[in-house]
């Protein structure tokens, strides 16, 4: 019976929904997109090919190595971690055993961290050792970082001598450093070489890295003098010394360096590679630009991410560890919505009296919830950028206190008229108008200053910003409008 | 009188308030950091070093060019930006006039687009033109396209034909494509050329671009035939043909691709650099690692900027346009708050009899919201990166409804029992309880369904998803809740 290979086994319900939702999402075609001869394996929501996955999924059934081989031999890394992602988990391990030899490790660097984890854990760690010393080391300490220290062990045991060192040495490095995501592998020559020289070794030399652009410059104790791009080192003549044409490496990272430091570094000074060295400024390895690529990437994630509420998750992550990840921030939450929730039953009495301001007392806060949103998020993304600084903080804050005045003038006005006509009260409106011009005034200013000041006492203002925000245009928004209520209506 | 130079001049209130907000938030020092022997114009949170400033301020009150050049004349362009950034309105014309030709328009684009349209609108067009013809095609193209046409023409009209042609080629491809990021500048020979051909003509031509990390293969008629690495060229022996080394370029990039798009192969290929080629296939320009490093950074951020209910806002707007900005967002959420009101008018008659109702009704809705913006957040990401496709869909849908489900019965107990103590009623408490499990679980699937439904009609879903699902957990929230207990208390 032939399966119905990569579409996940679903509930016919779901199922049906899945395919009334997402059919032509992810359906069309983009032969037209890519220029290049080979069919695309992509279609064009950028989804892998169904008839390609169908392809992949035949071959496994019929445990076919051969076509296997065939089918992928010209598939970029990402390409196949893509791949890897679509297949089932069952059909994962099948392609690695099927692969044998042929199954290039670094596609492993370009899944989701739980499938990887699922891939390695089923192997045997020699085969892991085999297949860790044909990478670039970066790739070999990205694979090795995860796994337990046993295995870890036991898998740099079975390595070479040179390759176990410098690996290790990565991995010394903490997480998340430079040292952590640096090549070891590199091109360094001395000071005295001529261009000739240095590009006669090039020839001759097979154990380069795979590709550089850069050639670092150190003396007899590699400590690191300098660089020479390489266009530099194609443009002169092969007499010319390398310390003629070296340029001092101003942007030298320390490998203790967090990563996204590092990554910062790259983008202002536009960097395409830099040399990373240790404590005596010794050049212990390269950090590249794709590498940062994803730093950067991973970075914007976080941000977005812990806005939204939500920690490291991952897509692979199960129910469980899903589900447990996100209560803390319910938790936080709550206990603010019990706080707003006892600044209303302050005025309890009121609302008996007027059940027309319960109805609209979520109006009050929520708008002014909305306006905080907008001011907050510009905050938190311009303190990650570095954008905002002591020199425009005060403009800043005037401009958003404007905005919030005159955008609360607009909105008061406006639900002030909707909410006197609805419930046939001017005095209503005029309090509702009145609560709101307050609400939006101190959305304005929670917006801005709870990021500066959860910055300035170290705290990651994107994590914990909107949670104090709600608070304080829940509380506010619930005070203002109940509180001006009561004493407009005389029932205190 | 010596200026305060360099700090905003603001209001006696606002500036201790900053003052307390912010003295060491950005004073701390970080001499440690850069090993580099200059002294760093950063401190410790990234900004202007006050006293670096300082210098310059004074310089610029002295109107000496001399010292100006002095202390800015090793700066990194983007250094530059920042300088300017934080320089008063009026100093950053001074500093222009004052440096006159040693004045690097490559700093321009480093700054936020209202700061350099002062400085450029500032300008004759004949000192535009004039720099314009030092710079690279595409930071040229960068400054030239938010000039209006009038004096884009102007401009274009005082250069040399051949960076005419090259320039107005460049603009006339639409905003936001490949072929408006591109650099005309870039080095290409023919396929019959040996690789020592190759280095000499790299070392006799003058004109090659400042730096460059590959080398075109075109034919005759400039269609693009391949690439080489310039490791390769440098590995290679003289003799060796240079079609014997190029690779096929499989990822050329059509001059109109979306910059986004363009920025994707990037990522998903490690490219360095890419041929740009219109639409004949023949080679126009290079797109370098560099630029598009700035496009994924500004995707990241007008996805975050949009979740947050903001448009393409910068920190230099002023209060009219950010206000104007931000109203149709609110306006959109003000017809949702409108529409729950509603929900809760229908419930008028239960509140006036339970005002315990009132009170809690805004935690249901709130956690209810809280929870949905997870799901949402973790859904346009994935959306966003193309992590979420036909594959995975029913998989994270089940997963969002499962943690839903646990998380709503999780918070449903807790609320139950402290509602049902502080309005001592067990009927209180199961009554909310009941509408947590139900809002939490709508919450759970708005999250997710809503982002992919906006997805598959071709919304951005970081734009509008969050108004609809907040809709959705409030409606859901207080119908379930005010609904509940209508009926468990009879009072309908």
């Amino acid at each position: 019976m032939a399966r119905e290979a990569g579409v996940q086994p679903a509930s016919p319900i779901i199922k049906r929904l899945l395919e009334a939702l997402l059919d032509d999402l992810h359906g069309v075609d983009k032969d037209q997109r890519n220029a290049s001869p080979e069919a695309d394996i992509y279609n064009e929501g950028g989804a892998i090919r169904a008839s390609f996955l169908q392809t992949i999924s035949d071959a496994l059934d019929r445990r076919d190595a051969a076509a296997l081989k065939r089918e992928i031999e010209d598939l970029h890394q990402s390409e196949m971690g893509d791949l890897i992602e679509a297949l089932q988990p069952d059909q994962r391990s099948d392609l690695v055993t099927l692969l044998g030899a042929d199954f290039d490790f670094t596609a492993l660097t370009e899944v989701d961290d739980n499938i990887r984890a699922e891939i390695v854990d089923a192997m045997p760690n020699e085969q892991i050792a085999q297949a860790v010393q044909e990478l670039d080391s970066d790739d070999a300490v990205y694979i090795l970082e995860d796994l337990d220290e046993e295995d870890q062990e036991a898998i740099l045991a079975q390595l070479p001598f040179t390759e176990r060192v410098r690996l290790r040495r990565s991995l010394d490095y903490p997480e998340e450093t430079a040292g952590r995501r640096m090549q070891t592998e590199f091109v360094a020559v001395p000071a005295f070489w001529s261009v000739g020289q240095t590009i006669d070794y090039m020839r001759e030399d097979g154990n380069l890295p795979e590709r550089f652009s850069q050639i670092f410059v150190i003396d007899p104790t590699f400590k690191l003098l300098g660089a020479v791009d390489l266009d530099q080192v194609l443009r002169s003549k092969r007499g010319v010394r390398i310390e003629e044409v070296m340029h001092e490496t101003r942007h030298a990272i320390p490998a203790t360096m967090d990563q996204e430091e590092a990554a910062r570094e790259f983008e202002q000074y536009d960097l395409l590679s830099a040399a990373v060295v240790d404590e005596n400024e010794r050049l212990v390895g390269v950090l590249t630009i794709d590498d940062v690529v994803d730093v950067i990437q991973q970075e914007a994630e976080e941000d977005l991410l812990r806005m939204g509420g939500v920690g490291d998750e991952e897509l692979s992550d199960s129910v469980r560890d899903t589900s447990r990840s996100r209560v803390p921030w319910l938790l936080v939450n709550l206990v603010t919505a019990f706080l707003a929730a006892s600044v209303i039953n302050l005025f309890e009495g009121t609302i008996e009296q007027i059940v027309a301001l319960a109805v609209l007392m979520p109006i009050v806060a929520g708008m002014g919830g909305n306006a905080a949103s907008q001011t907050m998020t510009v905050t938190v993304r311009a303190l990650a950028t570095r954008d905002l600084d002591i020199y425009n903080a005060g403009r800043i804050i005037r401009r958003e206190m404007g905005v919030g005045l005159i955008n609360g003038i607009l909105f008061a006005v406006l639900i002030g008229c909707v909410a006197g006509f609805w419930f046939g009260d001017i005095n209503i409106g005029g309090v509702i108008a009145a609560a709101m011009v307050i609400n939006m005034f101190a959305a304005a200013l929670g917006g801005i200053l709870i990021p500066l000041l959860l910055d300035k006492v170290g705290a990651d203002p994107a994590v914990s910003s909107s949670v104090f925000v709600t608070a304080v245009t829940d509380i506010v928004g619930f005070f203002a409008f109940l509180g001006l209520a009561t004493w407009w209506f005389g029932l205190a």
